[in-house]
């Protein structure tokens, strides 16, 4: 089907050529093993090109080159934050917060530490997704050793004032850890200016890698591995180096512009609007200005998510809807449930992800077709009458 | 340097490019993130591509498509392997056994689980590296959950006889976890014939890309994943999928034939061969037969292993040693010292590992210049007279 057009997650995960032309050298001339100084030259050239990429990188972020670790994603960047802190921290220190809509790897991680006996605080959010910075003073108690709260939804695309709860921590002596996955390079992070000790971030949400990911690490932050081998990534992170990826990854980066986050940020908003112009009972999830440029979120009432995302393929549009089945979770959307949705909310949610390669005849053409399933599809639908008002 | 030669881990780190080949098009066109079957139909296509690629590193195994899982390297599956089944363990079940001669992966995460109250034994082992079944069978006891022992050696190259091994375990009822990441595709391995529970192996060790790797779990096996996030790998892997580096592994293995593992054994007994003839005061650290095909370790008397690295690299050679500044460990080999070699040994020790990129004319030019090198080396050598006999 040439002219199927991803606009959900799969969209980002396309590697852009250029970043391939960037890791070909890497993969086939430059290949050696990265050595340290005692090494061979070819391995010293390695580390020199591994530290290249990582410099790159710590650019974006404002943040010396040696804050960064490459991982194998932001699953384990963020798995390293939380465990890797609190597995260091002292022993009355045994409690962290997190916000009630995090992602699996900070959420599942807070659960699983739960179980081993650490006290975890989950922050409810607004309608909009938002944590209240007051709610998180309150939380924090003697004993919280860190805070993790998500820079931008995975789903809905809020933004969060991460400036604001790090001020908040770095008041109360507290970690401060962000899960960047989905806003690096969408949306500009100083982490001095937003007092952050840890940020999650990964190549595989800006047509860069899969299998390479990256976490910041202030300088002086105790952290402890979460996993035994070589003493790679500053003895925070074991096992052969990809640098192949790493420098994937750094290019990729280096590839958005602010130019691309405007036209993504126009683009989304084109699609909200004409959403909202030819489909009745539809709620826009999120808030409507402080979310990812790339991002909106919609639920069409009275209709299954699956069934929107099985005939949108039909027609050539891939969607992601925040349905238990579609998303291998067991639960609908914990996302949408925590900004006040019930069932019938989440599971009529559809999450449209912008990209590079997306364009404003896609966005027109992709209102047009959701508007015609959505119609045919309530007139077949279980799912009760229109809503009154 | 055209013509700069790698005898050492940097020779298999180079990608072959008909693995390059392989993943061009996951990387542009068929990039879609792998969906469940309620998915859109190119993420189920792009599952559909994740799991050809599992079944088709299945099949070198002997292994059923659903006992493999992709992890990020033979790293993170050897801790999955003895973290995952010693957290899934009974509490009584609390004490692990493993050899020595461990790689870091499997010998510092046996030193982080014994400090966290697990009881390990570390078995010894022979003048060349072999353990004694006897010994292993004398080890277990009641409370034993698992046996970790290599397939083979990552410096000395030398093979366990893991059939043994792994029948003594499944005779006691205990799991048997081998680290294969040198040996996969060199040397042949059924799981069933050796009864292996767990097995570690990876794509970097074979001209495959760097960032993946896997690990073999028998059906039936018990096993805690050890962080959290998603419900990929059949919930024992979370984090997106990089099927890139899945489809690039299974083609990489395809890629070995039995007559490349015969030219590589023919290859390293030429250098072995040559080095004896030319160089005094030599000797062979592991078994002369029962080794991997692609490795020779030779300690060079009287010479240190930097030296040796460093003026090979000079007349364009990278070798490796077992010297504690050049592996960015703190000590000289583990390795060289289990088998009853002592720091002067160690620290002259030189691994060679060749690849399908290695030819006899490289290998004879080695030799020729290692003889030079050890020979100039050894006039200027504060390290003593050549020794009796």
């Amino acid at each position: 089907m040439e002219s199927y057009c991803y606009l959900d997650n799969s969209a980002v995960t396309r590697l852009d050529e250029r970043v391939l032309e960037a890791m070909k050298p890497i993969f086939l001339e430059q290949y050696a093993v990265a050595t340290s100084q005692f090494g061979y030259s070819m391995g010293i050239d390695s580390r020199e090109i591994l530290d290249e990429a990582r410099a790159s990188l710590a650019a974006h972020l404002k943040a010396e080159p040696e804050e960064i670790i490459f991982t194998s994603g932001s699953t384990e960047s963020s798995n390293i934050a939380l465990r890797g802190t609190v597995k260091a921290s002292r022993k009355n220190h045994k409690h962290i917060i997190v916000s009630g809509i995090e992602d699996f790897p900070v959420l599942h991680t807070a659960r699983d530490l739960e179980r081993d006996g650490i006290g975890v605080t989950y922050l409810e959010v607004d309608e909009y997704g938002r944590v209240n910075p007051d709610r998180l003073r309150e939380a924090i108690g003697d004993e919280t050793v860190l805070v993790s709260i998500q820079h931008a939804n995975q789903e809905i695309g809020t933004l969060q004032d991460i400036r604001a709860i790090g001020e908040i921590c770095r008041g109360r002596g507290v970690l401060f850890h962000t899960d960047a996955t989905h806003s690096f390079m969408r949306v500009p992070i100083d982490v001095k200016d937003i007092n952050a000790d840890l940020i999650t971030f990964s190549a595989h949400t800006i047509h860069g890698p899969r299998g390479i990911g990256g976490l910041f690490v202030k300088k002086g932050t105790v952290l402890s591995k979460i996993y035994g081998g070589g003493f790679q990534e500053f003895d925070l992170r074991p096992g052969i180096e990809n640098i192949p990826g790493a420098v994937g990854f750094a290019r990729a980066a280096s590839l958005v512009t602010i130019e691309e986050n405007e036209k993504l940020m126009v683009l989304r908003n084109r699609l909200i609007e004409l959403v909202e112009e030819k489909v009745p009972e539809v709620t826009l999830n999120g808030h409507r200005t402080l979310r990812l440029p790339q991002n909106a979120n919609i639920t069409f009432h009275r209709v299954e998510g699956e069934s929107i995302t099985l005939h949108m393929d039909m027609r050539g549009f891939a969607v992601s809807t925040g349905s238990a089945c579609f998303s291998r979770s067991l639960e609908a959307s914990h996302v949408i449930m925590a900004i006040g949705g019930d069932h019938e909310r989440a599971h009529g949610s559809i999450r449209f992800s912008l990209s590079r390669f997306n364009d404003e005849s896609q966005i027109v053409r992709a209102a047009e077709e959701i508007s015609h399933v959505v119609e045919q599809l309530r007139v077949i639908s279980p799912l009760g009458h229109p809503r009154d008002g």
